[in-house]
């Protein structure tokens, strides 16, 4: 019966729901291979995980799986996509039509599986009309306000310059938007009830980076 | 004496190199602000971290701070530099010159502070000879092991599209790159010694949904 606790939901932190995007991702795999179960050991062996950290993280969902047969595949997948909130769609906003902002308004992730991109502006008149290789097409950033209400917009971008970021999170806060996925690289004020997360990419080259000394310390 | 212990690498995993990253960028932050020393405590309520686990991180590099004083804050940020490789200028090149690479090309994280754009190479002839905003030129991809050798690069950005990732990741690796950061929404296959990471920007929106869902589930 793995479904008959409630979910825990203070117990379950930021760095726990990246990890259940992970088991997301990994389950996701081992439905189009087939598989019917799996045991935390499974999955931590095949993705490199820790069986522990994902009976723990598991039980806080609520989900225990079955002794000696592991987790139902496909039901454990469905409820992942319900704990993360993507079994409905959420509507994204980009501000900043740049270098940027176009790649993510094409990008994959960012328009499917419940997401999907509602817009995305700008305020240089020479971008406005402009189309994305995908089809979307430069607003002006001056519609901020009636492009989230017409497209009940449920998380704003922030993808233009360092400078123009803090102003662009505030204006985005005072259209109602409660969610801000911020990419410019600098430091932004939150306010309470509207929720930032930063992008930080330098880390993965900082990831990289830790493992060639290693490599090179080592003499291999 | 908190660095006459070796550190403990193998203790090293890809999380913790993580976690290394943003303990340098809440010390570099310090500094600015001019603290001398920082306890585990105050680092954890600061910056929203857990002060059992930081103990435990800088345990493994040999850092153990002095009881009742904390950690020396220019002291530990220089090891955190030492300990992830960013002493030395590693050199990036970014293949793929769409709006995702030319991006990365003028993103500031990988241009500076231990890293430095190499180049930026295509196979598309409209692009080759085109420059960044920051004035990054695009190469020919038929002069990548040239180029590699040339300016002894050390890790490759893949900014192609799904399709043609795993043929770059595989060119990189022939012309000898040991370390590859992969943006194409797809799973390589990785060469023994060829060390991958893939970057899921979508995780960061999955992220922002489940915070979305739990204030809606709240009632809030």
């Amino acid at each position: 019966m793995p479904n008959d606790r409630p979910t825990n939901h203070e117990a379950i932190s930021e760095l726990t729901t990246g990890r259940l995007s992970v088991y997301l991702r990994c389950l996701t795999y081992l439905q189009s291979a087939g598989y019917e179960t799996v045991s935390s050991g499974d999955l931590a062996e095949r993705f490199h995980l820790n069986s522990a950290q994902i009976r723990k993280d598991l039980n806080c969902l609520g989900e225990f799986g079955t002794r000696g047969v592991g987790y139902n595949v496909p039901r454990l997948k469905d409820h992942l996509i319900h704990e993360l909130g993507l079994d409905r769609i959420r509507r994204v906003l980009i501000a900043g039509a740049g270098n940027l902002g176009m790649a993510l308004a094409d990008y994959g992730g960012f328009n499917g599986g419940g997401f999907e991109i509602a817009a995305i502006i700008d305020n240089d008149e020479t971008k406005i009309g402009r189309k994305s290789r995908s089809g979307f097409e430069v607003l002006a950033w001056d519609d901020l306000v009636a492009i989230v209400r017409e497209h009940r917009v449920d998380i704003g971008v922030v993808a233009v310059t360092a400078d123009a970021a803090q102003k662009v999170y505030d204006a985005f806060a005072d259209a109602g938007i409660n969610a801000v996925l911020n990419f410019a690289p600098t430091q932004l004020r939150a306010r309470p009830g509207v929720k930032l997360k930063s992008v930080d990419l330098r880390i993965n080259l900082e990831s990289l980076s830790f493992y060639l000394k290693n490599v090179e310390d080592d003499g291999v």
